[in-house]
């Protein structure tokens, strides 16, 4: 088997470390991720320049460019063959419910998925920080049971681990993505040089965090699980919208 | 009426200059656009440094951001009060099927969207590049329209309009999204120091351009409109995703 | 006679403005310039990836690079032979002292004489803004002089103009550059996700600003013209670094 | 005796891990050096936001910046008291003559320079890259024989080394800069999207390596050595300017 892994958070960082280790157990892997932490990256796609491909002294392939970038090079531009997985992560931090949008790691995978490859985002629940080995495992677990009930239809999933050891983890949960609150407010600065700038703000808290979303689970210490699909369409909107202009 | 203008192409794009003309007609305009061209940046946010918003001669203002940055920080940082509608483009080409997620034009929208505000991204599937007035006019149209006949439930919008004159127009069609082909393979060059790159190569050609779908509408010269949703969440595999984990 | 213009502070900026319509009054001019604000970019070149060129609706092009990329590119790639003069400016701040290092500005000028073309730095020591229109005409002024008294040695030209009405100048003096004290210390600043980060401070006061200098100049309402050359060796401890190393 | 290294390679490159190995002997090291390769950056200061500091689990510390940004950084908001001595290196490829003025590496130890500390680049004339070690060692040589012969002007020293074994250097020279030729022309390239973009030529050839420039010293297998200055001014040059201008 084998297995393409990718992040947001740079080819140097601890999570994608551990998961390269866990995954190498039953796998062939190679890595390919960015050169510098590229958070928040969403989807975004490199169009002005070319990005090169370099490797660290850890085997680890490096881009300078987004997550999509990676997955999308790989996978068109350097593999052999179609991988058999591409997972993304071990992110330093959750990515659930409205935030999923803006996620770098959750791009790397819907590039795989994009492409045709089961893919998989993984990402901790970050609090102490400790817990990156437990991610590593469950998404070794997830891949284990893949092998051996794989399905046909194309699958992309999100992930979610709480940060805490392996053996206090409650079980996995099948999840919808939850709501946030909107946003806080940005955040204003003064330069030394006496120019306003502005922080983005902090995400919102959650506003739907009921039963059955990855909120819900995740504060329950059980693994989150949400399958995604990348149809934006508002199919529920189609006829009001029909009505709307007349058609 | 208060709108808000973005974009993706930057402040300085032609697209935009013909919505701001073509809508304050009847609205009071606000152009906050990133200060250079930043096509495929998706719903990518800033994170790791704080945004200038500054102001250029014809009033406009740029930030260094992307577009989701643009519009977060317009309105959570600079606009008294929340802004009836947020407008994005007139993107200098087309932003249908599965490029959709890798568009700014329709992140900035989105980003309007998710902060409460009804949203409309516009896009003009180039060809001459000769009729932004076209696609901005086709904006105006919108407006009036949902002025004359607001609806209740949060829009956001995917529009995309034929480069063609305005009276050429076969009229508008509610779609869905239509599926691209994978991408085209990366294109490898040499730099004049001797490394290897990468381009990202050309967006596949359409798969499923059948009846209903953006792709076929604008074929037979028709304005496409697209209501798009942002919960990624895939329904129909939650029940089979249950009994994958054996929940 | 055809000059060529750039800056650092990007193409749209008041002060090439200014430059661009003193200039063509007596010379054809082509604007090359940097697509964003790049002050402090120094002689810094971009070699990783390729440098694009478009062209706004005023006429000037504007570059994806640094201002000795935009220099570069004019003359070794877009231009028909060689420009007869390059200058640069008309940048907002002074770039006097051990700043002229650093600077954007000097650098676009420097990229100029390395290629062999008689270059000119204009800045504006700017206080309230309000005075692009003096330097713009100090540059006509030095440009006619230069017409009607040809050197023929390569000349690469700093020049501080006071911002001030053009009848309050109190003449140009020919100067050295001056010293500063060092930068004050960088200054800590909390992100809104709780990283520690560091803004480059301040720069020093005047160490050296005694007469003969830039900084006694404009002090005394002058226009600061040093001439510099770009050769780093130390000369002077040729000799001294010989007897060290035993040759 | 404390040493402040910094690179433009990026923190990972192989030449700073060597100098950090071969002076560690000698002293103790901090090692803060851009987060991805910045060649070409010269003397850039980021001024347009703050930079991050992180440290790697080797223990370098790496900046989102350039690398004058990182001695910029180190000197006057990280370390306590000022280091004994910045280095900058190992570069992968040589430095000398007007290339100088580009350089990162020169630019590093330039800012440690004017900050008032001992400063040293050092660069391999790289051919198989399979030298860092010689380069390295003659660093140590270097900052072991400043140790017993210190002496009392500020320096800044740049130094080239042949990429050779060290038992075949022919020993070390002071050298002036040379000159090279102009670069050549850059080179048009077409983007999968139909763009023309434009990468920067290679540098010229030679055109001063005579006896005692630094390009002699190389190609005759010897260190070169060239004594630094950072004043611009062409002193040359004043009476002439004052001549004509008519001071």
């Amino acid at each position: 088997m084998r297995i393409l892994l990718s992040n947001d958070d740079g080819y140097f960082a601890p999570g994608i470390a551990h998961l390269a280790e866990a995954l190498s157990t039953i796998a062939e892997i190679t890595v390919v991720a960015p050169e510098r932490d590229r958070s928040g990256a969403s989807n975004s796609l490199t169009l002005d320049r070319p990005l090169s491909l370099r490797r660290s002294h850890n085997g680890f392939y490096y881009v300078n460019g987004t997550p999509t970038d990676c997955v999308h090079l790989a996978v068109t531009g350097m593999l052999e063959g179609l991988p058999d997985m591409v997972i993304s992560g071990v992110n330093d931090g959750a990515n659930m419910g409205d935030d999923t949008i803006y996620s770098g790691t959750v791009a790397a995978a819907t590039e795989g998925f994009l492409l045709g490859i089961p893919s998989i985002a993984v990402s901790m629940v970050s609090v102490s920080r400790g817990n990156f080995a437990t991610a590593a495992r469950v998404a070794l677990d997830l891949v284990k049971h893949y092998l051996d009930n794989k399905f046909h239809v194309p699958i992309l999933l999100n992930v979610n681990v709480p940060d805490i050891p392996y053996d206090q983890l409650a079980g996995m949960e099948v999840t919808r993505l939850g709501r946030r609150h909107k946003a806080e407010s940005t955040i204003k600065s003064l330069t030394p040089r006496g120019e306003t700038v502005y922080w983005v703000g902090a995400a919102g808290g959650a506003q739907d965090a009921g039963e059955g979303t990855d909120f819900f689970a995740v504060q329950r210490n059980r693994v989150s699980m949400t399958p995604l699909q990348i149809d934006l369409t508002h199919y529920d909107q189609i006829d009001f919208a029909k009505t709307w202009v007349g058609q």
